[in-house]
């Protein structure tokens, strides 16, 4: 559904018809980011959908797969995944009903659950990974100086709401 | 739940790693993207829940009030809040039930239906738009320069998936 006008544009002017010059720039940021939010998540989705995930459980896997022995503690995931426990335990519930994670109970301390991603949660991440690297990451839609300069004001972003991010290695 | 490390960095650690340099950076681009766009919308959740409102209907109700009537044909909402048809019904059905939309069909093409702002519609999204400009739009947590080259960059982002963007008033 596009516009024949661009309608944060539209809003920008009457941001400014009604007074609010101060708040018309953020506006406008905040309103682009949710709509370039939509459209990526769309391409996202467009590789991710047909192997049954979305891109929280592929983020989920993504990290497993990462990690030495392919285990988490449930806790530690949310932690890294910045996200609240209870979309952690959604997550893997879909995840474990998906053949893709199994959770374990350590011996020596039943209290903590790891989530441990399964030979085929390992094949459906490899794969998803291929999809996305090729569809999306490696073509965003801008240049290579305008990808590091728009990741490094996300960066600034974040980290002016409270997430620990790391300085962009030049 | 905020990480002592820098799991977008880590990530492009790993990507690196595994031989993927080519879409590190759209990696790193795209998931700061997606985690910036929720902690904007844990803001604007703050100030929109109370009102019974999510963002999606706010917009909808905004550009509702910015019109000369207060109606519009629900396909044109659709077209300018660049949404498919199916989320514009929802939305407006919401709408309706909360007292702030009615819907109205021209009585000379009655297959025209309008979504049309009622008056508390109207006072409710002036409050939200108070707050929202309080408590996001003008302090978003980047500086003026960074609000203006963040929002250009996701235009070129937006422009490049199809969007009509309008040039920057510089």
């Amino acid at each position: 559904m596009t516009a024949e006008r661009d309608p944060i544009a539209e809003a920008r002017s009457q941001w400014v018809g009604h007074g609010w010059e101060d708040a018309a720039d953020g506006m406008v940021m905040v309103t682009s980011l949710v709509r370039a939010q939509q459209l990526l998540m769309e391409r996202l989705d467009a590789v991710l959908r047909p192997l049954g995930l979305t891109f929280a459980r592929y983020e989920l896997l993504r990290l497993l797969s990462f990690t030495r022995t392919g285990a988490m503690p449930m806790s530690r995931l949310g932690s890294l995944l910045q996200v609240h426990p209870t979309s952690v335990t959604s997550a893997v519930d879909r995840l474990v009903a998906q053949g893709y994670v199994e959770r374990l109970r350590r011996e020596q301390d039943r209290r903590v659950v790891l989530a441990s991603i399964t030979p085929s949660g390992l094949e459906v991440v490899e794969q998803a990974t291929e999809g996305l690297n090729a569809e999306v990451f490696t073509s965003p839609g801008l240049t290579a100086q305008q990808v590091t300069d728009l990741a490094e004001l996300l960066g600034a972003l974040r980290a002016a709401a409270g997430d620990v991010v790391a300085q962009p290695i030049r």
